[in-house]
Order: structure tokens, then C-alpha cells, then sequence
């Protein structure tokens, strides 16, 4: 008998049918013995809908507002999750983010999990109900609403998971697995029996969307075996775990991309010290997550510094650098929001030299031109025009051997 | 410089055009120096759907998770209130059921209301901040979300103002204010300047749909002054306050009307003591409210025992009642949800003789049955046909001489 935790996202509560059908599955797994939590996010469509009767009365609300509107999608759908496990004479009940006291910080939109109360989670499992816990949202410590930014109930699943020191953490969604890349893109993708925590950190953060980065930085740090899977299909879908040796062997093991960021230019920064800081103090004060930064080379004792946040943090952004701009003397600012990020990401990068060479060798010789470059142990990041995306994706698809290799990168989990 | 408490109903918060006329009446008040506290209702429309959601999967729902579906539609008015009062530039902050621990009983979609934590109120006042409150909602001493009932924001408004000593509590409706009966049955129907507790008490049980019956009793049991009010005009609405001299001269002061009651009559019951006490009992068990109770005299050793009770507790009521009427040993049960009450009310009854009897001879003149009678001191019930209804209303508003008179029941407010 294990104690298995199982994420159900939007579309798989997307509406009466399939909340009926999250419910056998759930039962399911409880008939087999097991302990079931459940954590499920709004129903497809609703954090939209609140969304948008935000955006009618102001283009920038009061985050703490927001997410007392957002937090509630979520607990419509444990509601009704639980009146349908009841329905099928299951046992069920519901848990808010203050009901089994998710704490967080106070980032509104993006708060992080600090701990989590799993006293309250117990007893009822030991009554032999099924916990059914709203994804992406807590409580800080005044007892305000937070939520954990798009996606938050990845992270919910797995912190909870940990807590509970879970056998397994299953994430339910719309597609069967992890692939080596879109599959929208290029029809050539493949799906993964397996991945390592890290690789799949560069793909969720380098925008393959399947899992949030948070979930699985927090999986790999308290060994959560992660299994993404879909709700519609019987498929074993794919597993997220430690590395081992054979995936080693495989040079890149997926191709990533990104629409949603946006470059800001800071044009003439005076090259003295301290000046970095206060321009990524300023924004990370506002919570501005930055992703690629770029320094060019000083001239004249001035240096440009470029670099990518999300597109939704684009107007603030904005906002917080015009004040930067004036208060180190620089002289402007470029922003850009028409920019597109594609990525490379494979463990056995490590052992082989020149991948990054070889990336861009590709790119030129269709024409792309690289707009900034980053790179890690794992993965090779470039930004280019959004409209050589699908081209760019296919030819390193293709280019590395994703195409034509038969099955995953290691033995079927 | 006053603390006003300002209650806006489902159809003042309806769009969201009109939550920012809430926000604006709100700022109104207090650019008038006054402190102001807002109790808001769920969107109109909002409740009945998350109801339809429930209803899609069972039609006897865990009452704890249904409270937990339905809390979500004040709380997104809340949130959407808040932003707009600071999209016209002034200061708030909404709280949920949780957040100013309005601690209710664990009697779930009927819990009553036993205190507020006004500190954390009085301290976004202080700071010149609007407090935006969630009506409709509590929490019970386990942390479980819990509703009040249908109405129930007006309850939440009086005992906030209650708790806060408040000097006026405002309830905001679709209506101007409370009239002599329905004006939609009657064309005669008068608003009322002013009313006793006692009067709008009978009125709103009877079904008159301005007030939740608690709220006025709460009114009346700390003397919160309550004003009705249209929240799309600047009429002064109907003042509700305690009884004066002038109010005694008029006997009847308004005709109610309810189509949401069912009758269950249980046959041949034994007539030994305790009896009642098993039946009634049985169904207060269960939060199942009895309004008008019959017995009839005794024959052989058995009676029957006639009631009425809401047409929402219908179906739980008979399923009570079979188990009950074996236990006792009665002879069966019949339900009938195709009843109506009219009701005539007036302080001034006290004083007068035979109004009753009136009452009885203008429905008998109209060829009205009457199914069952209950009286209190200032009102009389007739449990009728439903198809009768707007007949008897008619009749009784000319023969207490409610269409003629020019003004209200006292002096204007």
C-alpha cells in the first residue's frame, strides 16, 4: 500500500464529464489499496474568465485583490471533485490553501510554499477519504490569499507530495508524456520514457509547458519520483527522475522554445561598479523574475545590458527601469517584446564538446540570426526572430537525431 | 464623522459597470468624512450557477462542499469591489469569511453567525482604507468554510455592524425601499418611509424577500438602525428602527406573500405525549426549519399533524419523516409542495379585535379555502392554493385600506 499524490490540471476538469472521470480514476487507485491526494486546478477557461473581469476594471490590478478572485476557480473544482467521489460512494474532502495551511510568502501572483500542515491531511486519509487539495494557492502568515503564478498547482502536487513523503507524485494532464519538443511544431517528436530532474528543468523553464519549473526544482530536491501523464489514455507516460548512466549516452535530449518572453535594453550604462545591482535589484524588488542578461563589452567607459523577462511582466518592467535609467545616469532604453527564445537541453552535453557550435552552425545556415546567447552545463539558449521558430525547432530536431531514434532515452519507466 | 456599514445585493454588483457604481457610492460616503465598511453579495446569476455545477453531479450534495462551491461567488465581488475602488483612486481591502474569523456553528449552507474578530476591520479603517467584506460566509472553529443560507449577506452586514457599533447599516437593493406588498401582484402596493423590527420581521419570513429574516432580528437585538435602499437612485429608502406611538394607529401595514413553502401532513399518529417531540425533533436534527404547525383535536387515540417547510428541505424533509412515521407508528404521510401563504401584518393588531376574523371573510368572499391558520400578535397566516395568490393579495391590500392612504406609516425617515 502506497501513498500516491495525483495533479489533475484544467482540461482534465474541464467539466462535469471529466470531473466524474478524475473521480474513478481517483477511486480507482484507492481500490487498489493505495492512499489517494488529489490536487486539482480550475476547470479550463475559468482563471481566464476572472482574469478578464479583472482586465475591465484596471490593466494593473492589486495583486493581493487578484488572487483573492483567481484562488477561487480552484476551490469550485475541489468541491466538485469531491461531490462526485461522494457521488460514486467514495470518501472525500476538500482542503483549502488555509485549511491544511499551505504557507507561503507574500509575493502575491507568485508566492512561494514555505510549509505545508500534513496533521490535517492524515486524519483524514486515515479515515480513509480522499484529500482533495486546491492547487496553486496558500495562505501567508496574516492569513491572506496568495497564488503561485500559472501553473501553481504543479508545484502545489509535489511540495504536498513531499511533505507527506508520497511514494509518488502523478501529474495528470492533456498530453501522454514529455516529448523531445513541440509536437505542434514538428511532427517528428518523440515521447520520453524518462528524464532527469535536470533536463527537465531546462525544457518546463525554456517554456515546454508541461510541468511548472518550480514543481520539478522542488521534486529533484526532495527525490519526488514526478510522472507526467494524461488523463484521457492508459498510457505510463513519462518519469522524472534522478539521472542515470545510460542518458548519458544521448548528446541532447529535447528542444525547447519560447514566445513569452520580452528584451529590455539599457543603452549606455555607466561601466562602475554596482550598477548591475541596482538595475536586477530594482526589479527583482518588484518581483520581476529575469531570464538571459547580456553585457556587452565597456566602450568609452559605457556598456549596454540586455536581458529577457516574461511578457507579462513587460509594463511593469518598463515601469521600474524608466526610474532605473534616470537614477544611474544611463542614456535609454530599449524594449522589445517581438522575440523568441529556442533552446537545446540534454545531460550528455557534459561529455561532448562543441554542441553549442553545432547549434549554431544549424541556425546560420538557415538564415537565423542569434539575438543574445545563453548557455549551462545542459542546455544552449538562443533568442531569435519569432518567425523562424517552427524552422529552427525542426532543423535541430532533425540535426541531433531526435527524429529517427526508435524509443526514449533510456528503458521504459 | 459617522462608521457606516454599506450592504450591496447580487444585482448592485451584477456587472461590472455596476461594481463601479458600487465603488463610487462607497467613495461617496466616505469623501463625506465618514468610515466605511462594504458587505457584498455574490454577482447575480453567480450563485444559481455554481448550484447548476453542484446539480450536474448529484442532487443530495455533501452540504460541507457544497459551502465550499458556493462561498467562491462573494469572493470574487469582493476582490472585483476592492479593485475598483482603487481604479477610482481610493484605498481597500477585501476580507473573506476566514480573514475577520466570522466564527459560525457547523450547521453548513445555514450557519449562524456567533462572532466577528473586529480588530483586523477597525484596522484597515484606521489606515483610511474601505473594508470589503464577503457576505454569506463564515468559517466554523475547525476552519471549514460555511454559508449563512440564501439572503444571508444582510445577516453578515447587520452583525458586522453590530460588532462594530456601527451608526448605520445600509442594505442596497433593486428596490427603493420596503412597500405595503408586492407591487408586481399588487399595482396599489405603497413604499413604507418607516417600519418596526417587529413588522419587517413577520414580513420577511412571509416571504417579502427585502430582508433575510435574521438580519432584522439581529437589527433588533442590538438596535442597529437598517435602511432599505436602491443602490440606482437617491430615494432615502425605508427606515427600519424600533417601534413608535404613530405606527400603532394603522392596523395592518403590509400583505406578504410566499410560494416557497411544502406541506407534510403525517396521518394517524398516536396521541401519547412525546410524540410531537419525536417528529420535530427528527427534522430540527437535520436544520430542516418547520414554519406553521397544525394539529387536529384527537379522535380514537390519533391526530394528524399538518406543517410546512421550505421547498428546498422538501425532499430531505420526507426522507426524515418516512423513518420517523414507522418509529412512531403512524398511518403515513402526505406531501404537498403546491401551497402558498398570505399573511397579513401590522403592530397595530395588538389593539384591534376581529382583524382576523376580516381577513378570514374577504378570502371566504373570494371563494378561497383555507388549507391551515397560524397566528402571531401582529400577524395572521392562511396556508391557500397557489393559483389564488395574487386574488387574495389583492383583496386584502384594498380591505385594510393600504391602496388609499397618501403617505407612509409615520413620519418619512
Amino acid at each position: 500500500m502506497a501513498l500516491i499524490v495525483q495533479k489533475y490540471g484544467g482540461t482534465s476538469v474541464g467539466d462535469i464529464e471529466r470531473i466524474k472521470n478524475v473521480a474513478r480514476r481517483a477511486l480507482a487507485t484507492r481500490k487498489q489499496g493505495h492512499d489517494v491526494v488529489l490536487v486539482v486546478s480550475a476547470m479550463a477557461g475559468e482563471t481566464n474568465r476572472l482574469l478578464n473581469l479583472v482586465a475591465q476594471i484596471t490593466d494593473r490590478p492589486n495583486e493581493r485583490e487578484q488572487d483573492v478572485i483567481v484562488a477561487t476557480g480552484e476551490q469550485v473544482s475541489i468541491g466538485l471533485v469531491s461531490l462526485a467521489i461522494q457521488a460514486q460512494r467514495g470518501k472525500a474532502t476538500s482542503f483549502l490553501g488555509h485549511q491544511c495551511r499551505i504557507l507561503t510568502d507574500s509575493a502575491f501572483s507568485k508566492a512561494r510554499i514555505k510549509s505545508i500542515d500534513s496533521e490535517r491531511i492524515f486524519s483524514v486519509l486515515k479515515n480513509g477519504h480522499i484529500a482533495v487539495i486546491a492547487g496553486f494557492q496558500g495562505v501567508d502568515e496574516n492569513g491572506n490569499v496568495t497564488t503561485l503564478g500559472r501553473g501553481g498547482s504543479d508545484t502545489t502536487a509535489v511540495a504536498i507530495a513531499a511533505a507527506l513523503k508520497a511514494d509518488a507524485c502523478e501529474i495528470y494532464t492533456d498530453v501522454d508524456g514529455v516529448y523531445t519538443t513541440d509536437p505542434n511544431v514538428c511532427a517528428a517528436a518523440r515521447k520520453l520514457d524518462r528524464i532527469s530532474y535536470e533536463e527537465m528543468l531546462e525544457l518546463a523553464s525554456l517554456g515546454a509547458k508541461v510541468l511548472q519549473i518550480r514543481s520539478v526544482e522542488l521534486a529533484m530536491k526532495y527525490k519526488v519520483p514526478l510522472w507526467v501523464k494524461s488523463s484521457f489514455s492508459d498510457d505510463p507516460g513519462t518519469l522524472v527522475c534522478e539521472e542515470d548512466k545510460s542518458m548519458e549516452d544521448v548528446v541532447v535530449s529535447g528542444i525547447a522554445y519560447d514566445r513569452n518572453e520580452a528584451k529590455l535594453s539599457i543603452r549606455g550604462v555607466p561601466d562602475v561598479p554596482g550598477v548591475a545591482a541596482k538595475i536586477f535589484g530594482a526589479l527583482d524588488a518588484k518581483n520581476i523574475v529575469v531570464d538571459m542578461i547580456v553585457q556587452t563589452v565597456s566602450k568609452e567607459g559605457k556598456t549596454d545590458v540586455t536581458f529577457t523577462v516574461g511578457k507579462s511582466d513587460f509594463v511593469k518592467a518598463k515601469d521600474v527601469l524608466k526610474k532605473v535609467v534616470r537614477s544611474i545616469k544611463a542614456e535609454g532604453m530599449d524594449a522589445d517584446e517581438n522575440v523568441a527564445k529556442v533552446s537545446i537541453v540534454g545531460v550528455g552535453m557534459r561529455n561532448h564538446s562543441g554542441v553549442a557550435a553545432r547549434m549554431f552552425r544549424v541556425l546560420a545556415a538557415e538564415g537565423v540570426n542569434l539575438q543574445a546567447i545563453s548557455t549551462s552545463e545542459i542546455k544552449v539558449s538562443a533568442l531569435i526572430d519569432p518567425k523562424y521558430v517552427e524552422l529552427a525547432v525542426r532543423a535541430l530536431h532533425s540535426e541531433f537525431g531526435l527524429d529517427a531514434r526508435p524509443s526514449g532515452s533510456a528503458a521504459a519507466g
